[in-house]
């Protein structure tokens, strides 16, 4: 069953809501869920409102233009989306394929609301995994020489592929600020540490050297500035002397896939609203 | 300033949502929060929406009278507080002060939005706790012999003191049904495990007989049946082969404290719905 | 590089370290890890120890024979393992693979310290999956009606294989008591709850319909009573009232995959001694 | 009944645990504990070795002389401390008073194995509440100007007061380098951040700002740098959009004290035992 969700953002004021699910009611919408949060510091109100499509009076591709007066006398920023839209996803690795493989499986069991169409590496051993998913791959590898037309490639290939996400899943490669500024709030990243501790190279031998006590893997969305992007999402492990510098990996790797994961299903289900460097996000 | 919350459970329909935020908008009302929730197993819709009272243009005792035919209308179960409003706090606790302690402090620097107003104890010590903090105290041992007219004259003194709200900081007694029922859901309850593991006595030395490797606590309201009540909070850390059932103590001290305290928080709040034997905690 | 292990417990009473390391130091056994604990309440002496064989006066074959007087003397409880040993595991699993999955490409990637040479399932499709990577695989349905001979030839394939330790990857028979003391602390199960809460089927039912506000997962070693052996490990993550029970299940699988894979990784790094019901998790 | 615990750190060698249980052995004491780490980086052996004195052969002033034959050989770095000796210690406290009761409380209580026997503070309302519980207070504003001679003022008197711990239970002055040199590794600080992220001030602030998932608290060794000193402990708690600066601030609370606390009870149990800027932490 098909169902429109919005997201919304917008200065704060009286009647936004009311005036929303007035929308959606005296068109016959059935609402399925609906958060808002006011965020009192800069005034603003952000909305995920999900209402069933069945019997509404407004077919989808007219809710936009039908949506615009309201939008407008609010002053809104907003995007709708439809729940039969199964985006497609590009994921970007390198050597570590922990993430990889259980982005992998879980495509494959439909864990995701999206489909997993491209895989790009400069490994090797990568492309025979993904052939035997039948999943299309570009080995792409890249060096201080060859960057900017890697980059040129691979932008084609998305675009042709009509790729909607890229998920870095442990790529050791930084895109450059066009790269990244174009697909803006889709590139998702997971660096292996708490940030903002810990930011760049080798975060667990960082974090080993400090000695803490508690290590952790952050998700967030690439921008320009390496490792500053919006979090989506962070979660920890606990870690004592006992544990090697190996120790710390090991354990980082399960951190690792569950915090990626997470911030790829919630995208994917259109719950993260981006506002300023921060995410919203609905649950 | 203050604020209206309106908590609401209904049956879920088109455009419930709609219709309440049309009444405080068409009233001049400003909305501070509002978050929804609906439970699909049940097609139950639940609400805690708060709005300013600064312009509004219904005086607050008039409120109710004026939201019935919409309350009708849509079948709901409906509370509605004022923010100004400072619910009255009894606090029952034994021989362990930790949590009771706790609260002290944190009503004393206004961390909840209620006022201490009776400490119940079996315990000497507690009365000139009480008494340096300038709080009433109530000195009630019970025996097997005495409980009846023990509850009779807490109940009494209760009343007389205009008690909303009673915690149960470490408090080693069990009331009577009839007791349970008259504050039904005004009753907050720490139990020093991760229920429904390790319900009734000596739940730390169960939970080192069993060689669990966490251990937690759970704060609940409290129902006839023991330990059985809706859960408001819980939370847990990890213990291990070295913990003895000394550390389990000490440890489960610190998280009792915290749990204890988040759900006298949220409740004064007025964040907690009930329903079934469940609760909706809305952050 | 070669490494001596020994699990030890016996009665606590001086002397006990003393002797032992004497035994490594005077024969030119170089300390990698020890560990102990007293338990004080049972009076109980554990310890792991672990040394290099490289320049030990003694031959691995012999080291028994010659550790057999020391162990008399104080009554140990004793075994004996060796780093370059790799035990051969076999894996059981029902139709979530999820756990399966991850204990596999772990394998595969040398994270454990022995070799997965075995699945067992009443599942087809993890034929294919076994075969594709190379691994023996048995298919046992089970009815009640075949219960006994299917474990009578499961018993003889595990002894064919020279299988030493049994993963139960959301295996969803119970075997026979005769089955379980067999291989007494050789089986290691998940169970997708916070044991003791929750034993049984439909743990993640369970959980939601009580309404808890964390969920959690545990491994542990199978006895002849459910759900009832020695825990080796447990982990939780928080959940709302926001999550229905498709989430818990989702949350759920994350928490079972980690929590399988300690234990596995920890007994095969002879990491675990079992005492009682309770293990003793050497870090 | 009286321990000795000794704290030995050296590099690793053959033979160190063997010598050491040994020199107990032979002069009949009985281990309680003892608990060793090899950091195979550095190659430093560590230990954390505690025995009953009661039939010990040795009487505890003649220990040091006794064991240093044995030290000398392995180039140990040793502490020896005695069960019966509690140390004095001293809270420095500004205006946020959580940690402070906190500590008040447990140490009236009988939790940590020390003497709360001074308080320091800028804040006339500490005054009263030290001398509510008979405890010495110095009353020490510092300013640009004064603050050479406040330190002098606070040195005399921690030495005359035998203190041999600091507590910075949330102190908002620096340390001179002459000062925390001074007693190295026997201050300890509370620092309201997961570090090294957010070091400095406003912590709370800077993790709303950059929109963190996670908050977290840090208890570590003072050394002349500020929060880098060497890591005790950490813990953290979840956050998410809906919150605002203050309830970090209220949810932080709970977690410095219960990281101050611990790393104090640590210390004084001494199961610490800092190496480079880091800790072992036996437990």
């Amino acid at each position: 069953m098909s169902a429109a969700i919005l997201l919304i953002s917008c200065p704060d004021r009286k009647g936004i809501t009311a005036s929303i699910t007035n929308f959606i009611y005296q068109n016959n919408g059935n609402i399925e869920h609906a958060d808002q949060h006011i965020d009192s510091e800069t005034n603003t109100f952000f909305m995920r409102i999900a209402w069933s499509l069945k019997g509404f009076n407004i077919s989808p591709q007219d809710i936009p233009s039908e949506f615009m007066s309201l939008a407008k006398k609010f002053d809104m920023h907003w995007n709708l989306y439809f729940s039969t839209h199964m985006p497609k996803v590009a994921v970007f690795v390198s050597r570590h394929l922990h993430c990889f493989y259980d982005l992998l499986l879980k495509f494959k069991q439909n864990y995701f609301k999206g489909k997993l169409s491209l895989v790009v590496s400069n490994c090797k051993e990568v492309e025979d995994i993904a052939g035997n998913y039948g999943i299309n791959f570009l080995y792409s590898p890249k060096t201080k020489g060859n960057k900017k037309e890697a980059e040129q490639r691979e932008l084609e290939i998305l675009k042709k592929n009509e790729i909607e996400l890229l998920v870095l899943a442990r790529y050791m490669q930084i895109f450059s600020p066009e790269f990244a500024e174009f697909f803006s709030n889709r590139i998702i990243n997971i660096h292996h540490s708490f940030l903002p501790a810990f930011a760049g190279g080798s975060p667990y031998r960082q974090a080993y050297e400090r000695g803490v006590k508690i290590i952790g893997a952050t998700s967030h969305y690439v921008t320009e500035e390496l490792d500053s992007g919006p979090i989506i999402e962070q979660d920890i492990t606990r870690v004592s002397h006992r544990d090697s510098l190996a120790d710390l990996k090991i354990e980082g790797k399960e951190l690792e896939r569950v915090v990626l994961s997470r911030a790829v299903r919630w995208h994917l289900e259109r719950k993260i609203l981006v506002y300023g460097n921060k995410t919203v996000v609905f649950d």
